[in-house]
């Protein structure tokens, strides 16, 4: 696969975060429970967003981001995503565009508004996240671009994309269209109460459809019943080509048929504001994997860049990764 | 004027920026002049919003960076501007309710959309801005709330207010009815190109209806037609009753009846986006103002909320003022 004409491309809820400032009260008072991600409606959205305080916009999603960061690195991505013609459908659609990555699903000309997630940021960095999915129940097998998915060296699916009704059918098509082609597919599992909504579907996936696997431990002891994280490794060893095992401060964790690496995390001065760090360890995984790289360097890619997204307010980068990879891992041969 | 429902009603063009970061190369192939504001139509925004970066979108507007300012430090203020009821127009809203800003102006139904400001901050920390007046041009007199303004300590306007085609008789009648409620009238001079499209306008304004006068050394000179800071200074003083005037690093000079008071800049650790460097300069100064400080230390606490926000990116403080006021001046009688 030489030619291809994308390193990653990308499929998920096309996003626009809406970030702000809250305190722990906050959070108890409306429901939200610290670190997860949860679904609400657009009369709950507007109930939230009226409650909270100023926010800054910013265009986001997991897989967006993921490509955001596949981009920064100088990788050639694709994103396939569905807004509405509204004012946020554009403002995703430029900033994506503007990074260079390819994105041509059509806007829905009716129906719900383009997707917006409220992001509450706490003191201690954590964010919560109530997302409105607006738009994203339109996404459909319609939607897919059978010869970009062909093009690409691996399609990356957000585990989000369950949530909506007809996500799941275009999520099994692109996988179909991508190892007939000769590519790769490469998962995340999103969130462990995502995990947990479609626990089944997600152990099928893993089990029969998936190459590259991202996880965190509380989305892969979701997903394996294990309550203890040896146990949940063990249990997921070997149910696809690459595991990538996300663990926060203690670094990241890569189980291949060669066995398991262990990757420490990339020291951070400040801790700000952890969105998006999951989103960006596997940007750089993946521009790693499509770049030649072994696993113990594509985690190190993956922890360079979560470790500059949690540095400052907003989930994708503010700065050149292929500018930082550079500077700080000038040893890596790409 | 002890039973006042607000410190300062503000009037503004009701803006949300868009915020990128670009080389000075950006600039002049745009045409753009740097660290000033310049009027675009929509179509040149489009241009200009497709060549640039992936932005972020947070309310803005020169008036209302004041009035949030002046409401971060605990005061009470209201703002009057012109949004539409589209999704950008219910950000500026949400953002501005949300700091406690009376903000009841109604949403156009039709005719452009809210107005957009792109920010575009080069390496330096200087900001250039080309703005879109959108649904601006539909403010008049007829969106002036007469009980809130009677009702206010201090009615604040920006100069920007001359460029859309009926704010000026809205600007003119709020201050008419101001004065005849006893109430103060402040004006910021907003930009150098903006005092040359409507000095003589402006000239009278100073001459005739302002109390309070807020301007940087350029607009200053602008104004006056002096190329000589003192001369300037000379030219203006006595003209109203205060007047601020504002020099970056070198801090401001305030004009009274009693003489000119100069004030150092607060020390900045980092400059990073000088956008709304004046607009919270304006902010302290008239909360200030409004809760019985003299010219000195209106110009300490203009300063301080000038060094929050120059530190950051974005024109609205990240902070809380009052807190921040009671850790680095706790000697102020507030």
């Amino acid at each position: 696969m030489t030619s291809a004409a994308f390193d990653v491309l990308g499929i998920g809820n096309a996003i626009v975060d809406v970030i702000t400032r809250a305190d722990d009260a906050f959070l108890g008072k409306h429901g939200l429970v610290k670190g997860s991600m949860m679904l609400i409606d657009e009369a709950r959205a507007e109930q939230l967003y009226a409650a909270m305080g100023p926010g800054v916009e910013v265009s986001g999603g997991s897989c967006g981001n993921t490509m955001a960061g596949v981009a920064s690195f100088g990788g050639k991505g694709a994103y396939i995503g569905k807004v509405r013609d509204d004012q946020l459908g554009q403002v995703f659609r430029h900033d994506i565009n503007a990074l260079g990555v390819a994105f041509d699903t059509k806007a829905a000309k009716n129906g719900p508004s383009t997707a917006r997630c409220l992001v509450l940021v706490t003191p201690d960095a954590q964010r919560t996240m109530a997302t409105y999915l607006g738009a994203c129940v339109d996404l459909g097998p319609e939607d897919l671009d059978a010869e970009a998915i062909k093009r690409s060296q691996l399609v990356y699916l957000e585990g989000y994309l369950y949530d909506p009704p007809r996500a799941k059918a275009a999520f099994l098509e692109a996988a179909k269209i991508a190892h007939e082609a000769g590519g790769g597919v490469a998962l995340t599992l999103s969130d462990p109460f995502c995990v947990e909504r479609h626990k089944a579907d997600f152990q099928d996936l893993v089990d029969h459809h998936v190459d590259v696997l991202f996880a965190n431990e509380a989305e892969l002891k979701a997903l394996t019943g294990c309550s203890d994280f040896d146990h949940a490794v063990a249990e997921v060893r070997g149910k696809c080509a690459v595991a990538a095992i996300t663990r926060s401060a203690l670094g990241s964790v890569v189980l291949t048929d060669e066995g398991a690496v262990t990757v420490p995390a990339m020291p951070v001065s400040e801790l700000v504001d952890t969105t998006g760090a999951g989103d960006l360890y596997a940007a750089g995984f993946l521009f790693g994997m499509t770049h030649g790289l072994g696993p113990a360097d594509c985690a190190r890619l993956g922890g360079l860049a979560a470790a500059e997204i949690i540095s400052h307010m907003g989930a994708r980068p503010l700065v050149s990764l292929k500018q930082l990879r550079r500077e700080r891992l000038p040893e890596l041969s790409l």
